[in-house]
């Protein structure tokens, strides 16, 4: 068998790759940096899933345009402006701001990632600034996560070593941002795994899209989805260490670890709630009403009341759409059972046990619908004033 | 012609109809009443569109118990208690008070609506003694529409006089409830239409689905949709008069601005606008796209806070799945060029015009799609920091 040991820090454990980042004064009054950078010392396999929001930002669009397939050495990523609805012009600025790069640094089908303000053009001279100041050759994985966040409060880095049976290893290690518009099926949020495994390409593709669909795919702060949600995994093979099963569980680990320090973070939220529907028709349906619980503006406010009455989760499953009885449904706080047909109405000692429960920093609410075989598990937040607050002087 | 006369008051302007309501003790603290009734000295035709929820209340499986097209001369309802998920045993407290309004006063098929918290048995006698208190042939709409009032902020009733050509005339009112949990699909929202016009069952159906299509099925304040949504329409047909045309122009009238009314009395919200989406390549992805606007955390809190820029409109319409290009996009606010291809970028000028023009209190989005002829329209509101308050303490 294998081991998944943590590692402290982020993205430094993986071999043969730098990273770092500069402030060029994109972001004001902090000591962050605002564009960080990520490189391999030889090339990488790239794999990325890109959000389904049909304005895809211009980094997007510029991943795009290379071949399939093809290798890259090197990630630059800027907060504060998300390069997004600028058009053919948003491209032309990172092909722009790429050659400059290559004046500096030798590099291979660079790509770059944009978060933050939809709508302006990248502040090209400011952020090319950076190539100056940066530490090429630096293994600053704090730094880099730090530069990626927006509303975030804390920084997102993980490291993982896997230890095979013969005691051959590999590691593992991401960054990752994202607080705010996080919705099954991606969000605003941005990824950057690396390792240094000899992870074939066909592997990373495939394993890199059933990890999204188990972990970020199913969380969700406002149901919103942006323009520049990315995950992009790099390999360099450089370990020549490989185990399929040993790298698919760490990668899951990774990611889906990543997702609930998202949702942890989601702005102004307290509370990670597990929605677990079982018992649906179809797996779609119970990812119906799963989504609908987790996006549900009555069900968060609910939560962030930590008002036990479990009628705005029932009738949010009724409004989902999926067929459902009142008759055959069960809900489950936890292991308490609040609602069946039999049990409709709340007593004293259900009612506090509830309570309890909901103070908790997290529960699962299961919801078995009676009707079939159908489960789908999401996760989401409470909605406090903080969100509001955030989300009315943010400007995106 | 026709003329459409708007009068003082509310349902106390058809002939032959009664109402009020009383105070048995569900609502503390307030001089409003809890239980209310419409009364028609006849019995009246009555159409009725309910929730799409799959747990409708027990109000609407008792309603649905009567023979299609049956007559009814009186609706009784109650505030503080939804009778929802209360299964059979919920349906059979409805008939069981019944029998002892019966007791009281010949009813023929009396029908029911309650709103309020889910999942509790409604007090049968706490109800039943209000059919002491009820003055029956008293007419006092205002006390009516206050009664049925949860989260409202103010009440709400309508009425108008049709006058025609040959100088006949009708008269059309209503009164309605309804302040959160509004969606498009309906929501928790109560609405009861009288009408002395000579309107033909076949009418009553077809314009009240119509209109509720043009109204209710348009507004959003959070994207829920409760068990218990109703909207009623009684014809005691006693003017004798009619004229389809006329009446079909006032009935639409009055439930808009019922609508309207509801979402100006959005919980929490300080705004009004208006969800225009034009340009998509059909009718269902114009809605699709104009109520994900109408429903979006993000551009909710956008309103809340005055942001004029237009990144989270693009944003929310490439997320919603409809097919557009961002090459072809046009946004308006009010007649104000927000966003276009060749202006992707706010200047001074247009934006301190955005700035004064989110400060109204109503106006509109105009999102051009520019793919096709498939045009939409919705009805949203900000959502503010008592949005939370209000939902985070109410019991539902």
């Amino acid at each position: 068998m294998y081991k998944i040991i943590p590692l402290d820090k982020g993205l430094e454990n993986v071999q043969g790759f730098y990273c770092g980042s500069t402030n060029v004064g994109l972001r004001k009054n902090s000591e962050d940096g605002d564009v960080a950078f990520i490189r391999s010392e030889v090339p990488c396999d790239v794999s990325a899933t890109f959000t389904q929001n049909k304005f895809q930002a211009a980094p997007i669009k510029h991943f795009q345009k290379y071949p399939k397939n093809f290798q890259t050495d090197f990630v630059l990523i800027n907060a504060k402006n998300a390069n997004a609805m600028t058009g053919d012009k948003g491209v032309e600025d990172i092909d722009a701001l790429m050659s400059k790069l290559s004046a500096k640094i030798d590099v291979l089908n660079p790509v770059m990632s944009s978060t933050g303000v939809i709508g302006y053009r990248l502040p090209l001279d400011k952020i090319a600034s950076a190539f100056d100041a940066f530490d090429f050759n630096g293994k600053d994985s704090n730094k880099a996560a730090r530069a990626i966040m927006t509303t975030d409060s804390f920084k997102k880095e993980l490291a993982f070593k896997v230890e095979l049976e013969n005691g051959e290893s590999f590691n593992i290690a991401a960054i990752c941002k994202g607080a705010g518009m996080i919705n099954p099926a991606m969000a605003t949020m941005l990824c950057f795994i690396t390792t240094d495994a000899d992870v074939p390409k066909s592997d990373m593709d495939t394993l890199l899209t059933e990890s999204t669909e188990q972990s970020f795919n199913r969380i969700s702060v406002d149901g919103d989805t942006s323009t520049n949600d990315t995950v992009m995994l790099l390999a360099n093979k450089t370990s020549g260490k490989y185990h399929k099963e040993a790298f698919k569980e760490a990668l899951e680990k990774i990611m889906f670890e990543l997702a609930m320090m998202i949702l942890k973070d989601g702005e102004g939220a307290n509370k990670l709630v597990t929605f677990e529907v079982k018992g649906a028709r179809t797996i779609e349906e119970a990812r119906t009403a799963s989504v609908a619980l987790s996006n549900s503006l009555l069900v968060k406010t609910a939560l962030f009341g930590e008002d036990p009455n479990w009628g705005r989760i029932a009738s949010t499953i009724g409004a989902s759409g999926i067929a459902c009885d009142d008759e055959k449904l069960v809900i489950h706080y936890d292991d308490l059972l609040i609602y069946d047909c039999n049990n409709r109405e709340l007593d004293k000692v259900r009612e506090d046990k509830a309570y309890e429960i909901m103070k908790k920093e997290s529960f699962k609410v299961t919801c078995d619908i009676g009707l079939g075989d159908g489960t789908y598990t999401s996760y989401g937040c409470d909605l406090s004033y903080e969100y509001v607050k955030i989300n009315a002087e943010y400007r995106t």
